[in-house]
């Protein structure tokens, strides 16, 4: 199976997100009245920034997609919410996006829209989606500032919800800004992701409708597809707030959601990723990879595969990297470097025999 | 017809949300470690804002709710995008609640997240959205700052999208914060709306539904009722501008959404608020009441009624208040005041003889 096949057209959405890119670009002029101003380079980030003179704010609008579909789903079969799971997801897909310009997370406001007042009906699952955005804050060091519940019947579908949200975080001192400053014989450092995390999850869905036991099948570590699928997410903001304490010079940083380990190439300036060492694969990779089945190259252009975050660093500040983010409870490793072939851009995944080259990544 | 038969229980969505602010209160402890601050009785508020020492942050994550769908039933019938406005709309829900605290937007981001790709499809309603939020961005003073382009498959409907969004602003100095000091004797400064602006569409779309031309049904300054419904709202944010500029105190701001007017009792402490001269009723609310039918008193429960804004401010700011929002082309006017009846609270209509009282707005 491929993610392709899972019905999104991409191109239709990217035309979209080219003529909000076009008009968006002018409005930035409106912040010099404010004694603001937009930093050079910004647009195609994960994370916007509003240069203030003293700081960076950094502003984020992320969505969960359809993970909350698969917690229905178990909720339905097995009775078992694992709503707290969904609540940490939505905050690390918006605060991990966040973090990779440097910024650190100051508030969090989730937005859950159902189709419907019953949505809400269910105070397990309500109370358990509010302690686990609270813990996805605590896990972030932000605070939960608000938000917006709605009912959007006719838009949302009656037995579902919209999970969405935004973040506000600083850069201070300004230095700290991650802009890509990448060169040849930097160091990949990776860090452990907990499961799929945040995405890939439409081909996770088209895998689970076609297995009889659906999310109850059995991994072969024994736990079942539903469950590991729910994991919660690694919230990386900790490694780079130690990172920054450690003064440890991030030259750059990847979230790997969407289009998998191709992210590693989101600079646009060309190099080759060279990845020597990559996660071993997990119960839940070889579940995808085997029942779905997923070609190798597919899973690692869609899912995180086990590294949920990169980060580019000076050879000689591999240690003090690696202790930071031992110290604040992070799994992380070097796993590769980070090469200058003149024009050639490319994520070369060694021991799988895998290359993605620039063509295979096309948004920003 | 009243706003609580259009199908949305609150008490189920009340507890969701008080489920919410229980778990969301510690987290702002976190705030310390990153040398910032929740500043007292902000919890409620319309705005969540963090202090940073020399300045306030302000977050607010806001939705359209059903808004589009007026659009999308007056593009399939006459063919004519109204989706410019929608954009404004979308702009104006997030940042007329951020200008509520004093603060100024910097960054506004959109999230778009379609039911289907297909949705995208219609470059001409693809384009209008854009441009019109670019516009609100102006009117506004802010960057459009990124966003997010989404399908949901399975949770959206396919034919539809949940419009929404984030802003990120700024109070400094810091005394520019209105956080609520009202007096017995200030002046309810209130501002004109543009039509309904972003609340009272269900009972809006309730109505249309009732009509046998539905949307295509002719008010009586002959403009139809679709056409009326989709005008731009009113961006509220060059107003508190203008009166920072010219040094006049807010004592407090209100944003007159759902709930209508009761929404002009939100501060905490009892007060009266005596509307002596409410605006003159335009041909869509007349329509709105005639055709439901719906009560005077419903009206002015669920719609802005003409008044999408209020300022409370000292009598002797009055003049210069007027002044400065008519010169940044707000028309605005005094249109009552504040009294202090003991622990009286309530909103008072006078011509219309209608009163609120503090059970009739339960909800911060």
């Amino acid at each position: 199976m491929k993610y392709a096949q899972t019905g999104v057209d991409y191109d239709v959405l990217d035309a979209f997100k080219r003529a909000c890119q076009k008009a968006a670009v002018p409005t930035a002029l409106s912040l010099a009245a404010r004694g603001a101003a937009e930093p050079a380079a910004i647009r195609g980030e994960s994370a916007y920034l509003v240069d203030t003179g003293d700081a960076y704010l950094a502003h984020v609008e992320e969505g969960l997609g359809t993970k909350n579909l698969v917690a229905d789903a178990v909720l339905e079969k097995t009775g078992r919410s694992l709503y707290r799971n969904i609540g940490i997801d939505l905050v690390a897909t918006i605060v991990n996006d966040l973090a990779t310009c440097g910024a650190l997370p100051l508030s969090v406001a989730m937005h859950a829209a159902a189709g419907s007042a019953e949505w809400f009906r269910d105070a397990r699952r309500c109370a358990d989606l509010a302690e686990g955005f609270a813990e996805g804050c605590r896990l972030a060091g932000a605070a939960w500032g608000g938000g917006e519940t709605a009912v959007l019947s006719g838009v949302v579908d009656p037995s579902s919800a919209v999970l969405a949200g935004s973040a506000v975080g600083r850069i201070q001192p300004k230095f700290l800004r991650v802009a890509g400053d990448v060169r040849d014989g930097d160091a990949i450092v990776l860090l452990a992701s907990r499961g799929v995390q945040t995405n890939g999850l439409s081909l996770c869905r088209a895998i689970a409708a076609r297995l009889p036991e659906e999310y109850a099948t059995p991994l072969d570590d024994g736990r079942t597809y539903g469950e590991a699928l729910l994991d919660p997410s690694v919230i990386y903001a900790g490694f780079v707030e130690a990172c920054q304490e450690a003064v440890v010079p991030l030259r750059y940083l990847v979230h790997i959601t969407g289009h998998g380990w191709r992210k590693m190439m989101r600079i646009e300036e060309p190099f080759v990723y060279r990845i020597e060492k990559p996660p071993v694969e997990g119960a839940l990779f070889r579940f995808l990879r085997e029942r779905g089945p997923v070609d190798l190259k597919e899973a690692f252009a869609t899912f995180n595969m086990g590294a949920g975050f990169a980060a580019y660093v000076r050879p000689t500040d591999v240690d003090r990297c690696l202790r930071a983010g031992g110290a604040a409870g992070y799994e992380a490793w070097v796993a590769g470097s980070v090469r200058k072939e003149g024009t050639r851009k490319a994520v070369e995944i060694v021991p799988a025999g895998i290359v993605f080259d620039a063509q295979s990544l096309r948004v920003r």
